[in-house]
């Protein structure tokens, strides 16, 4: 069971109570995780987080900080974004067990994204990860203590790792691999006009979903940049033929 | 949905933490649950406790406080006592989706019963309840938080409600009117000899385990009192027509 589970890392977004991260990686090691990145965020080493991650704290001094949300990512192939709302660019939001299945059936290193205590994740953070996630809860009190809902993903992943089969598991690219695509893409069309260069990123962030959700290997990443290429090419050689500018 | 939560009540026996009682309340409120008791506690009104239960404080303030787990027990149909534990007097565990079927298909007023942070139940406690279950954990590191293991069980509830058929559900007798059943069993049986008066309990132990799960309704209770009732007027009659002491 644990050979499924290791590969699943917990990715905090600026978590500003030192005690949170520590409940966290105790909620982790319950489950038998023990992957923890932090991005930016408070200081891990501090007493509290001591206090609160018990016998976890091998988890704490573990846990790799890094400054962006992007590189945190950047080796990652699919990554769940959790998040309590739904708006303009909010998608399909899976829940826990959902999620869990969606993580298991990949190989590479793959992520949960948690964020802030009173803000959770922004649109640009969301916009960053493959998938997104929620909790249901009561409509009377929705926002749950990070910690408790770091537990509620660990705890669906644990239940369905033991029952996950050892089937053959897609190999998706790594989303630091993805990046170069999507800006070549935005270049490309923004120069044939497809994407108002005012706001490129309003269609972009559909494209970066229906990329997302195809999860690209090699070979299809391969094929995309290709393609991406080729569009340019044709682009300046057609118009300069027709003397456009 | 909220009808099904509503009898559904947290029962935490010597919590010692205040700051762990506010978590609790959380996430009670997160998933829809609303009524908590407290046995022997630490004081549930400290700073720490209000801090914690953020905007459940309204919880906390409607906790209500027994002296003994069996009388916060007395109205109680279904008590489930969870445990890390399984050991001499241990029966069989249910799984937190199997705990919330089994208080949803109940009327009346249902418990979850939650340890002491450091030794959970006693065996005492847990012959006071009529079913146990346990959350799966990893071996590395299996006891949780309380208010994360609180938490595990109301997210499996809040899920099975949100499915829970409006069906007609039995209506068991409350555990307050079972101990006089059991009281009059254990008198009786160790009257005709069928229980070692050295040690009444370790057989009335596993009585108690058949009575609980058969989930005795009203008239159920009345015909095994009448039963040991006519069992206790045959040992003392019929002894005494033959003589025997």
């Amino acid at each position: 069971m644990s050979q499924h589970l290791e590969p699943i890392t917990i990715i905090l977004v600026e978590p500003q109570f030192p005690g949170n991260i520590g409940m966290v990686c105790r909620a982790m090691k319950n489950m038998g995780l023990s992957r923890l990145r932090l991005v930016a965020g408070c200081n891990h080493r501090d007493s509290e987080a001591v206090k609160f991650a018990v016998a976890a704290v091998d988890l704490l001094e573990q846990a790799v900080c890094f400054n962006t949300l992007a590189e945190a990512l950047a080796d990652v192939t699919t990554s769940i974004a959790t998040t309590r709302r739904s708006g303009k660019y909010r998608q399909e939001l899976l829940t826990p067990p959902q999620a869990a299945q969606a993580l298991l059936r990949q190989s590479g290193t793959t992520a949960l994204v948690f964020g802030r205590e009173d803000h959770g994740l922004s649109t640009a953070d969301l916009s960053l990860c493959t998938l997104q996630a929620t909790i249901p809860s009561s409509g009377e009190l929705g926002s749950l203590n990070l910690a408790q809902a770091v537990l509620i993903f660990c705890y669906e992943l644990f239940n369905a790792a033991a029952l996950a089969p050892d089937i053959p598991q897609r190999t998706p690219v790594p989303s630091g691999d993805l990046e170069p695509l999507f800006e070549q893409m935005s270049a490309t069309l923004q120069k044939i006009g497809y994407l108002n260069p005012q706001n490129p990123d309003h269609i972009m962030r559909a494209v970066r979903r229906i990329l997302f959700r195809a999860e690209l290997d090699r070979r299809d990443l391969a094929i995309m940049r290709g393609m991406f290429s080729q569009i340019d090419w044709a682009a300046a050689n057609f118009s300069e033929r027709k003397g456009q500018p």
